[in-house]
């Protein structure tokens, strides 16, 4: 196999960690918008009109959206808004969580909130079972994060099935879904999905670093409000120009079952493909082309006595980057999500992920198998 | 007056707030620094490479550096460290700090933590007399949270005469220096003024929004690592072009004592020509071109009888743009860190904020003095 060098076409497989840029910040908006003079006014109107055209393209009203810096802080204040209710209510997360999410748990651990798990499947769902099962488990149950697709499989979790399940309970339970990897990628419906809290990121779709949303059905007491910027739900100078190339990024996804389509056209020849490789096991096994529920932009897959990083390395030398597990979590070589699935540890240390965009093509799709084969060959 | 229209010249004169923008972000580098392929290394150099930029600008250890969403993300992951310690040592904050720490301390509070507060003088500092009295008064304190620059009045607080005074107490006091108004404005010395922590915002010098520093002199404990990035500091995907625009704009802030000296010849002429009208009274009244030590990018004033609101809104008109209080602040009409220096509340209500930047001219200056003199024959 031939090395990188600087002028090789690179291919891109992990835009589930971040997406190309196709939006960028615009820069002649410079008003702070707390500020009451013209520019400050003219500020004001822009990130405004920005959370309009979020809500607008989200199909939800307007104030119930907060510009933060990303889905880490947006999954972090709705955990931590829990602290504003001391003792009040236990919080559970499903063991397939985004790291933002499972830190956060552990931190509210330390200050003493009783928390729960709540058992995925071997997709990495939670299924209405494993949630009516954690529920009762934890009759005093309060808050509850469950993801909508799981970064690491794609596997989409049926949300609207467990918010169902929530009303039978006796409490109301604060249902928080971090929809990170489901903008953009399947058709979403925070309102049809009953949730009260949901986290986007404007990375993973196109948009700049440094720019999310927090959806809050109801407005939540926050553990720290800043300056009371946003309503008071998050404090600091806006990211005006971050918000507008949001607003930019979801306006763009039109169409996504036109999208999904030609997404899951791509992925299903790559599937197909793989599976008829003798050392390749999607994961999970379940996963073919017509089984399961899964995004058609991410897909997790083992090649036999190959660990996961070294076929990671040996494919980025030939110009393609995918990546091993959540990049959120690559500084750990443990495989939490895999562990809560049952995947064995053998199999956990071969897993890599390939993740594609709406900008790839059929033609990258053959150039990876052919990648993928000479790998195959050599190892 | 005449009202303004959309060709009319403005003249800005609100950079305390916000600044307009000089560096955008580089938009090339689109990697997941977490990622192993090529594209998430090249990411990871290049952040590492602005945190170096940033360290030699700032004259500190890039390992010291981390890099957060902006000044009231760092004021906070600051602030809360100290959950960490639940129950150990009290947490002190002067009376003229930013909303971001104002309202980080509340939260303190409200989890039982206990606080207290540092007096500030008649210009808005803290003193060695009323820091040590503070220190006196809460011998169990552990964590002091003192600004620079005060960002209403500009008066600069000599850290490093409270810093010494901190270790004659018989406990370590963490001690964290709000620099977002000192940075680029004034000569800062991080490690000579002995500080254990200080917060950096890039939108206050030119650079993007979304992105800032934390200083730590040494690893701290965080309230909430998220992904486990920025060595467990701050989580979420690192916020790269921010960071590269960042390192831009701390590297441009060459020869700052020159540029000091520029400011001050246009803030002397400024303060003088306002000294001489009769309505006009400078806050603190002590502030003259010669008396006390003040950030020459700032001013605090009031006009006889025309209510702070009304003279911004009637220089806005003109097409100046000035504020009433901090920014972050303009939610609320209470204006507290005036009234911590004991300013009146007729006063209080008069003032605004004038704050100049680097680009200010002597033109605008006079163009300025022209506008507040038409308001005064007007109003």
């Amino acid at each position: 196999m031939e090395k990188t060098d600087s002028n090789k076409r690179r291919i891109y497989f992990d835009w589930a960690a971040s997406a190309p840029f196709s939006r960028l910040p615009d820069t002649a908006v410079y008003g702070n918008p707390s500020s009451q003079h013209s520019e400050g006014r003219n500020a004001k109107q822009c990130l405004e009109d920005a959370r309009n055209r979020c809500a607008d393209a989200l199909n939800v009203p307007p104030q119930t959206l907060t510009f933060t810096s990303g889905g880490t802080e947006s999954n972090s204040i709705a955990i931590f808004s829990t602290l504003t209710r001391p003792g009040k209510g236990r919080v559970i997360s499903s063991l397939a969580e985004h790291a933002s999410i499972r830190e956060g748990i552990e931190t509210l651990e330390k200050m003493g909130k009783p928390t729960g798990k709540i058992t995925v499947d071997s997709f990495g769902r939670v299924t209405p079972d494993t949630y009516a099962k954690a529920l009762s488990q934890y009759p005093d149950t309060r808050f509850a994060a469950i993801m909508a697709v799981n970064n690491e499989t794609g596997a989409i979790t049926d949300i609207k099935s467990l918010t169902s399940l929530a009303g039978e309970n006796k409490a109301p339970v604060h249902f928080h879904c971090d929809i990170v990897q489901a903008v953009g990628k399947i058709p979403i419906d925070i309102q049809n999905w009953n949730i009260d809290s949901a986290s986007i990121s404007a990375h993973k779709i196109g948009g700049p670093r440094g720019i999310g949303l927090l959806y809050l059905r109801k407005p939540l007491e926050v553990f720290y409000s800043g300056g009371g910027q946003e309503n008071g739900a998050r404090g600091g100078t806006e990211n005006v120009q971050g918000a507008m190339a949001l607003a930019d990024c979801l306006e763009s996804i039109k169409d996504i079952e036109a999208q999904t389509l030609k997404a899951k056209s791509r992925w299903d020849k790559l599937i197909t493909t793989l599976c008829s490789m003798e050392r390749c096991a999607i994961i999970p096994k379940e996963r073919t082309i017509s089984g399961g529920l899964f995004s058609p932009y991410i897909l997790q897959t083992a090649f036999k006595n190959i660990p996961g990083e070294v076929m990671a390395r040996a494919l980025d030398d030939l110009g393609f980057a995918v990546s091993t597990g959540s990049a959120c979590s690559s500084s750990s070589p443990e495989r939490p999500v895999l562990t809560a699935m049952g995947v064995d540890e053998k199999l956990r240390m071969e897993g890599i992920r390939i993740s594609q965009g709406a900008a790839t093509t059929d033609e990258e799709i053959d150039l990876l198998i052919n990648g993928i084969t000479e790998v195959l060959n050599f190892l």
